[in-house]
């Protein structure tokens, strides 16, 4: 019976490998176009609400990575001020259901200004039909409101604005992730905060507390290593951490439990993969399985919608 | 007795007024050659952690709104990739303490790269010492951890990088603010979330919900007002509203707390100013005070550090 819990969310998971493992191939010549745009741009503006925004920032750390300037405005909306473009910059807009009014008003905006627009969304929308390249995140229809395929495979295109990259390794750790037995991850108290490390480590954190707030119902926090290490929340409160092998910051986590007086932490130890946006998907893909391994052990639908609609009310 | 509870953190919030009244004059040499800097400058990016980095999130916005271009890369730290960065770019670091390890490492690199350093601390310490022009918030120590006074003259400062500013309207309203009864704020149940609105709201949101956790000891989440409409955090939870008098999305929350089966929210109307940094600032104020509130009311001493430290341990 637990297995019939999040139902959905847990086929939208299940196809994540072979999303994952199709995306750069059919989007291979408007991947060539962007990049060409991204090269030769001044700086490059990425911009999204929640799920969308996130990826945003993990596609703004990939460019800068690779040496391109890059970063994400605050999330558009009316009442708040829209970023200083300038004709040579590029716009990168990223919309799962590529409808959002108030994108489709930045996009507008951008567009008059001179700048060139690269849409990735999973539908073709007013975003796609707006944008001088188009990148489709070929995820296939999300079953349930918390976005999760089409969000790894949106980061995974923006990467690949970067510059060449093997989806191989991403896709075998993802599929070996999701094939993982979760029963440790879930012995003790539901998580009320994420820490994660890496590229785009505070979007992944966002992330995965977005996630796990959305399928469990539960207050969830989330924030980089480097913030937490900084002044950990004074809270005490179970962690997830999802680090990676390497990360040097991973070693100061164990005292935290002890100082804080928390319950004993998670931490999520993801495969080591060379391709650091890479790593950050496999990252996002872990903090969706936490979700729906917590929410089967509470006993609660991750597909039911709650209060989350995917149409937006903000203009 | 209950006034007892957070009396350092009470006597931070009560020299605010003052800090702000004084910090534009006492800084105003080095404001004028920090404006010729930012002026002349490609793009302005500003780096900080914790509370700094929100200040300078909101100093980022007040410099789009000028017309400059202005972004924070993420929180620096060892396997954090670093920010690219040019030679006509000009790096802002905010540090209350000036000598965060992580954050002096990235202001070295930023000079070896040839860019020209502003920075923003509560203290000659380290990065005052190597900065091209050094900007100090005047705000005398802090006496707890949960910084305050020091936060909203820094984010002022920022502001003033970004052109002329009357600091009165704000030293006005922030007095009435702290003079102001609270007894209808802390009626209900605790916050577990801060949606906030206008400039650089997704900071000010963040940083309220800091401090709320850092001086009552529970976990509370924050984001800005067109992320939390776009897809409202799917958990039954009251919610502190930071919002201005004519904020047209503020239109939207009553229907929120209907909608998601939450105990009914508050929502904090703040003064009408004209500037919108000042605004953030107030809301900044708005969200310290309300965490001393909360923690009084609770009968939990806001002065106490629990978990946190003021010396960091990233690197």
């Amino acid at each position: 019976h637990e297995m019939l819990l999040g139902a959905g969310f847990a086929r939208d998971l299940a196809e994540t490998p072979a999303v994952l493992g199709r995306t750069l191939d059919t989007n291979a010549e408007a991947l060539g176009a962007a990049r060409l745009l991204v090269a030769g741009a001044a700086s490059v503006r990425l911009l999204g609400i929640g799920s969308s925004r996130h990826a945003a920032g993990i596609g703004a750390a990939a460019l800068e990575l690779a040496g391109m300037r890059a970063d994400v405005p605050p999330a558009p909306g009316s009442a708040v001020p829209p970023p200083v473009l300038r004709s040579a910059d590029v716009v990168v807009v990223v919309s799962q259901s590529g409808e959002t009014p108030a994108l489709v008003a930045a996009a507008l905006r951008a567009r008059d200004l001179g700048c060139r627009i690269i849409s990735v969304t999973n539908s073709r929308g007013r975003l796609a039909a707006l944008a001088d390249v188009r990148l489709d995140s070929s995820a296939g229809p999300e079953r349930v409101v918390a976005a999760s395929k089409s969000v790894s495979s949106s980061v995974l295109l923006l990467r690949g604005l970067a510059g060449d990259v093997d989806a191989l390794p991403l896709v075998t750790a993802v599929e070996q992730l999701l094939g993982a037995d979760t029963s440790r991850l879930v012995a003790g108290a539901h998580p009320g905060h994420v820490v994660a490390g890496g590229l785009g480590a505070e979007w992944v954190a966002a992330e995965a507390a977005l996630k796990l707030a959305e399928t469990g119902g539960r207050l969830v926090t989330g924030e980089p290593l480097v913030e937490h290490l900084h002044g950990p929340v004074a809270v005490p409160v179970t962690t997830l951490a999802l680090v990676e092998p390497d990360d040097p910051n991973a070693a100061g986590l164990a005292g935290d439990v002890a100082r804080i007086g928390s319950d004993p932490s998670y931490e999520l130890v993801l495969a080591r993969l060379t391709d650091p946006a890479c790593a950050a998907v496999l990252a996002l893909v872990a903090g969706q399985v936490a979700a729906l391994a917590w929410a089967r052990r509470g006993g609660v639908d991750a597909d039911a919608a709650r209060g989350l609609s995917k149409v937006t009310r903000t203009a």
